[in-house]
This record gives structure tokens, C-alpha cells and sequence, in this order.
């Protein structure tokens, strides 16, 4: 596939955070996603394998193929899968724009935060379908930068979060990309789209999620792309570190944050 | 009460917008609101009693008092409850900073749409609370007009959104009261505060909505203050026109458009 720069970059804090994120969010993400015994799975572009531990233990009994474009994080994938004792997935390096599969030789494919990093989305969407048999189902989860607010309200958190999303601009990504999943969707083929959005509502009561989505996810992520925010010139160093600063606070007790995630699911006609 | 001004005025085409949000909106807002045989429950400025007809028919046993300042409103809101054959609601014209009932005379409390049109909310909860028995529950709706966005995303679009904010905050209100709920509540004194997201979500797929929610709700709110976004130079004219145009766009197919309401309950100790 054309080179495509992963914005959060591959560091271990990177890994640590996608692990936050999948623990705090698998509830929220996966609670529909169960495949049945004997079906045949392919997740596109599994990454670290933080999703795929949830895939492999919520369908024991499917056979799960994850494929990568990266040896590297495949292997971490595979440690993740093997450390938490499932034995349903098998994994393949593979370039989503080329899969190595025969056509039709799935019955589902699972694709989540994959599209938002990719300059053409619906292209990836209709290079995958080749490999899903007419009939077979889709489930694409994407999040949505532009839904995420919190209180209290400043100025200067949400130019943080502005910043994430230029960066992911400038490297082709599209951080709007979970509103844009129904049109995605039907405009590359697919029937019987119905999109749900998932969003995640955290205040004191939820302490859980002030540590794992708020900071340990959201935050994280954002603070990711400061050097790069600051060296494009989007904001200074201390603008950026107030703004940071802020959105901890609206991780405080009285404080309440906000993002949506996005769930599709489509046929292959 | 201080005299507080409606950011979206009293016309007809107003009547009509905040009919049709409660009509397409009554399901996901009131689902869970339903009082037993005997309960007294206050609805607190019930305006033309746009929930007021979801209440009655909701909670038929209930015994309600629907009250607000202004006796036209409430004059309209008796005619649409008559009209629809409730015999549960009793109205009365009365300032919610100097209620007309005697302390602890509810069992629960109802408001809706209310806060984010006053400077001071948590006065407001704490004085609606003296008629409230200890023990008994309060419900508080409010939306976040921070929560939208739409696709395909545009900065005119936004931009007028951003003015319906900035106009309804020099009336005094707060546009972000939505994510405010759970701290407001708390610290007004309540126990037991929980806050749930009621987010709406719109595609191709939900014509109704489409219709109710994004055409008539929301953009028809937006456009209510064309004027005075002008006359306070925070748009010129051609560009506000644009930014509602594009705004319908995202009401046609292809487009998506969200927003999220809030629902917080509490318990007076």
C-alpha cells in the first residue's frame, strides 16, 4: 500500500495507551461484535493486536485471520493473543491494498481505526470487500476527533485538540472520519448500513474511565503530537502545555469529558 | 426572577420548532421518565408545554403542576394538553427563584430546557429545591450545542452554530450547560447524581429524523438568530447565508449530523 505515516508514531508509550484504550473501550466497542463458530474472520490491519485480544475472547470458536502491514507490531500482536492464552487467530503480514486471500474466502471482515489514517478511505474499503463473500458483513469502528469537548469549556484545550487534527490532516489521515462512516459505507458497495454511534460520557462518578479514556487514551494521544504541533508552528510550547494543563483539569473531580466513537455494519450485496 | 430574555423568541415558526423537537425527540428524552400513581411532580418553567404533552401521557397517575412565568406560555401550553385529552396537569403562573408552594410539598421535580437560559442555574436547582421532599428526585434535561457537528464538515457551518453560542451567552445563558449537569447538580447539594448522554445521530437512513431533528430542530434554533448574529457583526450576512446552506447539505443524503442532548437524575437527601 502507499506509505502511510501512523500519527501516534510506534513508541511504547504508544502501546501503552492502545492497551488503555482497549481495556477501558472493549466494553463499549465490542459488546455487539461476537462471530460464530466455524466463521471465517479477517481483522484488517490489526496493529499491536489491541483489539485483537477482545476479537479472539468474545469468538473463541471463529477463526480469526489479523493481518498487518508491519512484521513489527504483527509480533506484538501475536505476544498479546498468545500471553492471554487464545489459540482462534492465526496472523499474516499483509498490505490491506493487496491482501494476500482468495476472493470471497471470508465470511466477515473487521476493520477499526484503520480508515482514519488513510488519505483514500473508501478506496481501502473496496480493496477489502474482494476478499468478503456476497453476503458476509463488515464492522468498522472509527472514532471521531471533532466530537470530543469537555467542561470546563477553554479555548486553549481545544486548539490542542485542533492541533491532533491538523497533524492527522497533514499526513492524509481524516479525524472527522466516524461521522463519515454511513456515507463511506454505502458509497463503496455496501447494503444494509446501519451506523451507531458509541459515545463515551465520563464524569467523578466513572473513575474508571477518567483514567483509562480521559487521560490514559484521549489526553495521551493528544499530547502525542506536540512536538510536531509546536514545529509546524499550530501553537507555542506554553500555549500548548497550558492547554494540556486544562484538559487534565477537566479530568478533575467537577470536571466531565466527552467523544463519540462510531460502529458500522454493512452486507457485501 | 431577574428578567431573563429567550435566546429563540416567542413567534410562531418558534411554537412550531419546539413542537416538532419534542416530537421526534420525546422517545430518546423521556424514555425513562415515568412518575407512579399519586406522585406530585413539578414541571419547572414549562414554557408552551412542549413536554409537558410527553409528561401527561407518560405519567397518566401522576399528578402534575406545570409552572412558568409567563402566562401566555402557559396559556398555550394548556390548549395543547386539553387538545390532547390529559386531565393529569394542573398550570401555574410562577417565578422558579420564588416558587408559590410550600417547602417539600414534591415528590419530584422536572426540568427541562431551562438552565441554559439562566446566568445563575445553580440557584436556580437550589431554590426549585426547597419544595422538594428530602428523599425525593429531580430530572434535569439539557442539550450542549457544543455537541454538534455534521457531515461534511465545514467552517461557515460551524461558524453559525458558533454565533447561536456567543448570542444566547451576552443573554446570559450557557450553550455548554449539557456537560455542566453533573457538576451543577452536585454541587447544588443533590445525592445520587447520575448523568446519561442522549445523543442524536443522523443519516440517510433515519428520514425522520432527518426531518424532525436536523431541518426542524436544530438548524431552524440556528437560524432563529440570523438576525442578531449580524446586527452584533459576528457574521456577515453572505456568510451566514452560506454556512446555512451548507448546514442543510448535511440534512441531505450523504450527510450526517449529530448532537447530544443530557439527562441527569438526583435525589434531595
Amino acid at each position: 500500500m502507499a506509505e502511510v505515516q501512523y500519527v501516534h508514531g510506534y513508541s511504547p508509550r504508544e502501546t501503552e495507551r492502545l492497551r488503555d484504550q482497549a481495556n477501558s473501550l472493549s466494553a463499549l466497542l465490542h459488546d455487539t461484535v461476537r462471530y460464530a463458530r466455524g466463521r471465517r474472520v479477517l481483522e484488517v490491519a490489526c496493529g499491536t493486536g489491541a483489539q485483537t485480544v477482545f476479537l479472539a475472547a468474545n469468538s473463541p470458536e471463529a477463526h480469526i485471520v489479523s493481518a498487518d502491514i508491519s512484521p513489527a507490531s504483527l509480533a506484538q500482536a501475536r505476544q498479546k493473543v498468545e500471553a492471554a492464552g487464545h489459540r482462534n487467530v492465526r496472523f499474516q503480514v499483509a498490505d490491506l491494498f493487496d491482501l494476500p486471500f482468495d476472493d470471497a474466502s471470508f465470511d466477515d471482515l473487521f476493520v477499526c481505526f484503520v480508515l482514519e489514517h488513510l488519505p483514500e478511505p473508501e478506496k481501502a474499503l473496496r480493496a477489502v470487500t474482494r476478499v468478503l463473500r456476497p453476503g458476509g458483513g463488515i464492522t468498522v469502528i472509527e472514532g471521531d476527533h471533532g466530537s470530543w469537548y469537555c467542561h470546563p469549556h477553554t479555548e486553549l484545550a481545544t486548539r490542542t485538540v485542533q492541533c491532533l487534527i491538523e497533524v492527522q490532516a497533514r499526513l492524509g489521515g481524516d479525524s472527522f472520519i466516524g461521522r463519515r462512516l454511513y456515507p463511506l459505507l454505502a458509497q463503496a458497495g455496501f447494503a444494509d448500513v446501519r451506523v451507531v454511534p458509541r459515545m463515551v460520557y465520563v464524569d467523578d462518578s466513572r473513575p474508571d474511565l477518567v483514567e483509562g479514556f480521559s487521560k490514559n487514551t484521549f489526553i495521551a494521544m493528544v499530547e502525542g503530537v506536540r512536538e510536531q504541533a509546536i514545529a509546524l508552528g499550530l501553537m507555542t510550547a506554553s500555549g500548548w502545555d497550558k492547554g494540556i494543563a486544562e484538559m487534565y483539569r477537566a479530568a478533575e473531580p467537577g470536571g466531565t469529558f466527552c467523544y463519540t466513537f462510531f460502529r458500522g455494519t454493512a452486507t457485501r450485496p
